[in-house]
This record gives structure tokens, C-alpha cells and sequence, in this order.
């Protein structure tokens, strides 16, 4: 079955961001030809999840060719009907009954791509699989943290964690579930 | 110069406590024989300071030979001015001046054993030196967060990131200081 997977960086401290969405803590780790592991764990998903504000923000900051490249399919969730463009569409439904769906069609793996409110409804119903998590060196003090109060409690096992020159600790694993 | 030292064990969602003080998901990671380096990193110390509930909770849960043990001085910090019993004094004043004080000693380093109250605090003026951080693989979904909203910035540095085959992984950092 296809996994929902997240592949985010945060402080240590817990924050995606900074206040007013200021992602400039992540130019700390920044280093040419090190993209600590992005293509390889992209090259595995076929589709992606995103809030509506994530969107906005990315195709104000990136432009809409990051997400609408024909490549794969993206689903934006939001409150706001709007015709789908290309395979991009605008899902205004039930999470769980997407990533239901989602997960029960044959494919690659599905990326959750933020923000906060997304992961955290997510996370609610225990629909994640895999978690990489990136621990910049940094305590950032304030912003949006990446994991909200009242979710319930999940177990986790550690794939791997490893550590990189520019101080990035990356943080992988899985979702232990009851075997079936 | 004595450093001030936090080494304390966090869910991946960055809490130190469930809800009540429940410590239980410690459990998980327990091994017999392992101590994660508590007995090395302990060696280096001589004097521990605490806030007063993590005080109360240790000497109602462990017994109060956990600290009063005659080997390291212990500074509770508290609001309400109580005698010193052997080498435990309980301070009333500003953080700032006792770190700088202790600091300003010869000596081993200090040990900040929390709460998290003392910690932000702590973190809030600057005066942590290192922090080692145990990540249990775990979502506890709420409780008592290490870290608090509204502190400074503070940037960095990786010294190391170990993992253990129970899922811990062990991240210690030092604050990097503009040299003086």
C-alpha cells in the first residue's frame, strides 16, 4: 500500500518558520550539491498533499511550475471550491477520505508538503506513515511550530538519523501499527 | 569557564511530560545497562540547579538522596525563601546573577535538571551552554513542552548526533557565541 510520507525541516526548538512565514533559518544549512536526500525521497512520490496557504505561498515565492509540472498529481486543501488546472485539482472534502482513496490506488508514495494545519489534521487521524524530519541547529525562540497541541499519542521506530557537515540532523521514521 | 549544561529527553513532538507530569513514555527506550551517557555526562558535573516542582516531584518519586547527596551543590530556584539543608539552598533571586556567579567560579559544570519553566528562563537570558537532547521515537501528542514561545534566537553548533537500537537518538549542541 502507497505511504503518506512528510519530508520537513524544522528548528530544534520545533518551528517550520519563523513569525510572518520567514523561512530564512533554513539558509544556515544551505550547501552547494547537498540536497540532504530531497530527489532521492521525491523520486519515490507520485503525488502530493498541500494546504491552500502553502500553495499561495509557493507559487508567490516559486512560482506555479514547482507543483504544476505535469509530473505529478497535487491536491490542494482548502475550503474554497476551484476548477482543477492541469493535475492540480482543489479538494474541499474529508482528509480521510482522500488519503482512503489515495492510499488504496496503485502508485508511488504520497507527499504531505505542509503546512502546520495539514500535518496536524494528519497527524489527528493517524494517517502519516513516514517522517523525515530535518533538525536545523538553531532555536529559532517563536514561529509556527510543526506539532500542535492535542493530537493523540503515535509510537514510532527509527529508520536511520544522520548527521551532515552544516550541523542538519535528519530524523527518520516510520509509524508502528498494530500488525493487521 | 564552568558551562551550563542541559541533558534532558524530549517525544519527537517536543514534549518532556504528558499531562499529570507522566513520565512513562520513558519506558520505552529503557534497556538494562544503558544510561545514554547520564553517568559520563553526570561525572562532569558538581552543582545542579532545579526549579522547585521538579524539586518536589523528585523528592516525592525518588527520595530526596537523589540530590541531597552531599556530592554537588543544589539550587532550587523557587519564590519562597526556605533554609538551606546541607548542600541544598534554595534561591529566591535573579537567574542571571546566580549563572553569573557560579559561572565565575572554578569548578566542574553546572547541570540544569529542569523543569521547564527554569529551562526557558534560562534559555530566554542566554546562560545555556550545551544542550544534549534524547529524542524518544514518539508523537505524545500534548503535555509539558520543552520549549516555550518567546525566546531569542539563538544559533548552534552540532557536536554530535548518536543513535541506540532502542530508536533514541542523542543530539548534543553547544550555543555558538560571537568570541569575545
Amino acid at each position: 500500500m502507497r505511504k503518506l510520507a512528510l519530508f520537513i525541516a524544522t528548528s530544534l526548538d520545533g518551528y517550520i518558520a519563523k513569525p510572518n512565514d520567514d523561512l530564512s533559518f533554513l539558509k544556515l544549512v544551505e550547501k552547494e550539491g547537498e540536497d540532504y536526500g530531497y530527489a532521492a525521497f521525491t523520486a519515490n512520490i507520485d503525488t502530493i498533499i498541500l494546504g491552500r496557504k502553502t500553495y499561495d505561498y509557493v507559487l508567490k515565492e516559486i512560482g506555479a511550475a514547482h507543483y504544476d509540472n505535469g509530473q505529478r498529481d497535487v491536491y490542494v486543501i482548502t475550503r474554497t471550491e476551484k476548477p482543477s488546472a492541469g493535475r492540480t485539482s482543489f479538494y474541499t472534502g474529508a482528509l480521510t477520505e482522500l488519503l482512503g482513496r489515495l492510499k488504496a490506488e496503485p502508485g508511488k508514495n504520497i507527499y504531505c508538503d505542509g503546512g502546520a494545519e495539514v500535518i496536524n489534521e494528519l497527524l489527528q487521524h493517524d494517517l502519516i506513515d513516514e517522517l523525515t524530519i530535518s533538525v536545523i541547529p538553531v532555536l529559532l525562540g517563536s514561529g509556527t511550530r510543526l506539532f500542535k497541541d492535542g493530537r493523540p499519542e503515535q509510537q514510532l521506530q527509527l529508520v536511520s538519523a544522520k548527521s551532515f557537515d552544516t550541523g542538519l540532523t535528519q530524523l527518520h521514521y516510520k509509524r508502528m501499527r498494530p500488525e493487521a
